[in-house]
């Protein structure tokens, strides 16, 4: 089969003989940032430094913001580089926190969140703040009448909705979202870590006060972060310090990380070519495992998703011991957000979406990236296929034995 | 002249013509840290994933907290990776924000802190803690006189002093310290970021219950801190997010640059052998120069000081002014901390210790590292030299006319 993908596969060597469908956990670093690594290296300056050996670093930082703010449509000065997405998160609730007035004292998050807002929110639940889940449906998509009924105007600080689910990839409906929630006089923020170099984000369109991005998700470096906060939103550090980036966030800047996001902004015009291959690839894929495989359903399917993530629910399976059988034949995959992994915990997010814990229990997450070929595709399929066929012996799964996908269980 | 650090310059080719004498604000790149940075980036897999792409990351980590911990005599489980010194003292003071007791709401910094304490220290102040400072004396020490007036036993919930300070680089009483405010019922911070590769560092020793650490001022990559929390001191997240770091520090690891941290205190027996070097170059440097320039004196001379800082107070010169006209020449030198570079205002370090702003604005912070060579100490004193009398020419400084240091101005 062609490979329209041949010669631009961005996986590093160490990892040719393995095939890595675990794209949402994180990205392997593109070639062409590994190439430029050293000298990135080479300019060591503390960018706050006047001398000559701070100003090749801080020459670097411009042109990377420059780059990002291009491409998420934001102004340079509305971009703060942080270590990642979850400290982007954290400082949205933090610059809540301080400023929001009583009685705004109010913030609604959805359910589908990553850990960092959810654990974030808690926190601030114990500090008094009163905090709502916003409910989702068994799509993957929130409820929008829940947030339309638990949306209280004047009093709500905060919406905070994710651009693109961790685990399901489902788009959830912001245009819809941020106009609710300004009609109520409530800020928005959304974490678009996943969305970055799967899907054009531009945070004018989409409106939005704050959103969180993170270079490891998009080829870059770990260690590098934004949070857009556009002008005139409330900000509030979380990391006090020197001067840096602009008394919003203390702490020397991570350079290279920094300039690796910023190279990488730089090429976000593949994006929308890449998107379609990718959505090429995961539609082959999805198809050939719903015609190889019996009784496997998709979670999200049917919504406007990422191009790039699959998440299976394979009845009759377990998704722990599907991984690492997968793992074992050169194949890398996931059960859920990695951060959460090794938890006996099923997924928050299949949860959250009306899952049983046993179909989340069988669920897989599968995320195709800029490397991944038609030939990754083919080989997981058929390993797929075997170990979810060995398993369901071991379990006397009977095929077709589910009807509809509310009797589904993955432990019978 | 003999050069016993010849063939181990570790600055960077991009450098080789200039003379780096900013080691405070941060560390050119080890060569072998350099040399091992692909290799340390092929592990991109996130440490979190159960599958092989995950592991070897999680193999660096381990590695790296155990050479870490062996250096600093910690048990690797009292390490928190974060983003830098920064984040670490941040999260200190986090911590306290929300473990502390009432009435334990008192909370003594010393006066030399950094602004990452001082700015989070002011946050508390703003969130009803009583924050005072501990005031220190013109030689660079703090005045343990005033702690032990300002220590309220059974109310004071922290007491944090840095280990050296970062603009002169003197050595501060902890075990003295550390005495009292055990007594008094409080923790112990110290940021210890300046000392860590210069000094041996052995937090068991100072019997603190927190310290702060940063790779980037220690010849690994920026972009990993440390803080060290003592078993049974109370931590509570700055960012919360996934399990990582034991539920202490969320976001996915800057694998690449703790690696390169746990590099670096793999070569910590080094330490005692490059201090000596350090401070045979520094105390050549200051004799030369005290012989060679009239009116010039070290700020904190006699104290206990790091090997390798030079606070120089040069009457009749302006700071800014000598590391332009420097930096124009080759060699790189700073005003005070780099974070705080381009502000108007001089040191607060400098003024905290009773220096006027006349005198403040005419020192000059000079750091050599582990690749400094005599030749460096040379060419840097001839050119000094070469400055400041310029300098003083402009001026109409008349050398001798000040008789004593408190009668010091640099504006004459």
């Amino acid at each position: 089969m062609a490979n329209p993908t041949q010669g631009r596969n961005i996986q590093t060597d160490s990892t040719k003989d393995r095939v890595y469908l675990d794209h949402n956990a994180t990205t392997p670093l593109h070639p062409e940032v590994r190439s430029r690594l050293l000298e990135w290296a080479d300019d060591w300056g503390n960018p706050s430094s006047i001398h000559q050996e701070g100003r090749g670093p801080k020459a670097r930082m411009r042109e990377a913001r420059d780059s990002i703010a291009k491409i998420l449509g934001a102004h340079p000065l509305e971009l703060i580089f942080t270590a990642g997405g979850s400290e982007s998160n954290n400082l949205v609730l933090k610059s809540i926190q301080t400023f929001a007035n009583e009685p705004k004292r109010h913030i609604l998050l959805s359910s589908l969140e990553h850990p960092s807002l959810k654990r974030a929110a808690e926190a601030m639940a114990r500090a008094g703040f009163d905090v709502e889940l916003i409910r989702a449906h068994r799509s993957g998509v929130i409820d929008l009448e829940d947030l339309e009924a638990k949306l209280r105007p004047g009093q709500t600080a905060l919406v905070s909705v994710m651009l693109a689910n961790n685990e399901t990839g489902v788009i959830q409906p912001l245009s819809e979202i941020v106009r609710m929630a300004k009609a109520a006089g409530a800020r928005v923020h959304t974490d678009a870590v996943q969305a970055l170099g799967k899907v054009p984000v531009n945070v004018r369109d989409l409106g939005v006060d704050y959103a969180s991005f993170a270079g490891h998700k998009f080829y870059a470096l770990k260690g590098a972060g934004v949070l857009y906060v556009a002008k005139g939103a409330p900000l509030e550090p979380l990391i006090y310090g020197g001067g840096q980036e602009r008394h919003r966030r203390g702490g020397t800047e991570n350079v290279l990380a920094i300039a690796s996001l910023g190279y990488m902004a730089s090429k976000a015009g593949e994006i929308t070519e890449r998107a379609a291959e990718m959505a090429r690839l995961r539609d082959r894929f999805e198809a050939e495992v719903l015609s190889s495989i019996a009784d496997v359903s998709i979670n999200g399917a049917g919504e406007k998703r990422l191009p790039s993530t699959s998440s299976l629910l394979i009845p009759g399976t377990d998704g722990e011991t599907m991984l690492m059988a997968l793992d074992m034949e050169g194949f890398a995959v996931s059960t859920g957000a990695a951060c959460s992994s090794g938890s006996p915990e099923p997924s928050p997010v299949l949860l959250a979406m009306g899952l049983t814990r046993a179909e989340a229990q069988c669920s897989l997450r599968v995320g195709v990236g800029w490397g991944t070929t038609d030939s990754d595709i083919d080989r997981f399929v058929l390993t797929l296929k075997k170990v979810v066929d060995r398993l369901r012996g071991l379990k006397g799964y009977k095929v077709g034995q589910l009807k509809r996908p509310e009797e589904s269980s993955c432990l019978t």
